[in-house]
């Protein structure tokens, strides 16, 4: 019946949601064939969102886009899956929604209300979904609206949408929202930075931080090849210089760094560069126990791991990691902080 | 002239040997197609050694078998292309040899000496290589025995080897000995610490390390699921407990570790399991703020950084390098101070 609350299980749901896996039982939900999305009843911990829209993951948008007609396809892979999981690219995506229900023993049960607006940060291929109707296909957008239902387990995360930013924008923000948090940790005054792609969605972000965590004493150095996004990074003046160089030639960037660093290894390195082969690039522009830190999800863990080993480099390689406490929240307040890169954001993304 | 001194050229060599790189002319000497091996002179910080022995990477080695004459292709490669560095596989190995020759402006000229025993710790696909004979191919150690001259650059990392260790127990001990003096910066008196796969080389040299710098307030936990290898670890006693556990199953390994650990996850989890799909296992045994420390080279960059994401996991995610300072030593003396570990490495790899 709409409107009525679902009814409770007694059963304690496991925060990372193996309750729900059907196929294997007990499994975690991301690699798990398929999922219980039955919402008639809820397991402790868990959060209700009614579904607005589906943001599904390019790649496998283009793949449904390709063999026929993604309505269909969704369809099908939901009843089949109890996710949005696509069986070819193995990929998900994202939804915005409203909380229809919260169960006490959820760690924000005390702060999230009936209605509220939220997007999931967590991947569609793990999130237990259900689809009544869909209502527009937007292929600019990779964007589906339905109406459905989807639960988030009390490990799951989101953010709630913002009233004063637009969803766009916000979503544009939240998309990379772990880059920043991370270069806030790792930046203090003094630090030397180099960012590769440092003029792309996350760059901008990760440049901006380091400014603000280094103030005037680092000295923040972007790689951009892109000839726009580098003259829109050299406007927004957070970078100290900001070099057109390929990032995938590691010789070039080495010689281009060291010069505007005073002849010296930066402290911390940043790879926001999504393309592949650019390893080799922040490896040799760390110092001496330095720090190189990938975000890009083109990095190779063994051209990283043997390249540091090849050219005895003693510095840590970190994975960037997409989650960070309160990640949503620290991005979509940079954007209200930092006026110039919400401009630049707007005019890119909004 | 042989035992003549070769002529030093004028030319400053880079550390990392881009002057030597002919095709590309300045690449980095890894991806470089083809390599400079004329050591008729030499640049100066660079270190010629006479060459005894190749130790070719495994998988290299077998592509060479399966396709012809190991020999007849090694001499074609390093003709061809003045490096071992198979062209299908993409893989070297290390040798082994004697100092011939330093240059006074390499990092060690002031401790070695003409005639030094070495092995080197940097990949043959990346080392100026010449061989004027071989002089026998030995399929079950992947080795060739050969006469020939070899350069390591300035940043290229070697190692003594020592009198009182033989060279097979060396040799298996240098292969990873970039696992264990990670462990040492890591692991303090009080740190909980998991490894996946502790029963295997580098997950032996990890526990015990971890055992020595943790002392008696840290508990230390292996994961092993290979029998003979978990009753060997059981048998050392470095571990508090050794769960006999399949590292890709993420949710056994958690209620085990968890219990093994008085309900708390651990600080520091370490993967030395060479198996795909582990990723989530180190994952979810850490607690918030702590790290997992990827040694395995069958790890998974974007499954390690979209996992931690997808159950919003706060833990750093680091590549294991290769290299750290000191490490070959490092990793030589642990075999002289822990007679129990080096009695298992004799057995094994002796």
């Amino acid at each position: 019946m709409p409107g009525m609350p679902s009814q409770r299980s007694e059963k304690v749901g496991d925060p990372f949601g193996t309750h729900r896996a059907l196929e294997p039982a007990g499994a975690l939900p991301q690699p798990a064939w398929r999922l219980d999305n039955d919402f008639s009843r809820l397991f402790a911990g868990e959060l209700l969102l009614a579904v607005e829209t589906l943001n599904v993951d390019a790649a496998s948008f283009r793949q449904m886009e390709e063999s026929g007609d993604v309505a269909k396809q969704v369809l099908e892979t939901v009843a089949k899956r109890g996710k949005q999981h696509n069986p070819v690219t193995g990929s998900g995506g994202m939804l915005l929604g409203r909380v229809l229900e919260v169960t006490p023993e959820h760690p924000d049960a005390a702060t999230l209300r009936a209605g509220d607006r939220v997007a999931t940060l967590v991947s569609l291929s793990l999130t237990p979904l259900c689809i009544d109707a869909i209502k527009a296909v937007r292929p600019t957008s990779a964007q589906l609206d339905v109406d459905g239902q989807a639960v988030l387990f009390a490990s799951g995360c989101y953010a709630r949408l913002p009233d004063d930013i637009s969803e766009r924008l916000a979503l544009a923000a939240l998309d990379v929202a772990g880059a920043a948090p991370q270069v806030a940790r790792l930046v203090k005054p003094g630090t030397n930075v180099c960012i590769l792609g440092a003029g792309g969605k996350s760059g901008i972000l990760c440049a901006a931080e380091a400014r603000r965590r280094g103030g005037p004493s680092s000295r923040i150095i972007g790689i951009e090849s892109h000839a726009p996004f580098a003259e829109d990074l050299r406007a927004l003046g957070v970078c100290d210089e900001v070099l057109s160089l390929d990032a995938r030639d590691p010789v070039a960037v080495r010689t281009g760094v060291l010069a505007a660093n005073g002849g010296r290894e930066v402290d911390l390195s940043i790879s926001c560069v999504n393309v592949p082969d650019t390893e080799m690039s922040a490896i040799l522009v760390t110092r001496d126990r330095g720090i190189a830190y990938f975000f890009a999800m083109s990095t190779s863990f063994t051209k990283a791991a043997l390249g540091a080993e090849g050219v005895s480099k003693d510095v840590d390689l970190m994975i960037g990691n997409g989650y960070a406490h309160g990640h949503a929240e620290h991005t979509l307040q940079m954007l209200r902080d930092l006026p110039a890169v919400r401009a630049l954001f707007e005019k890119r993304y909004g």
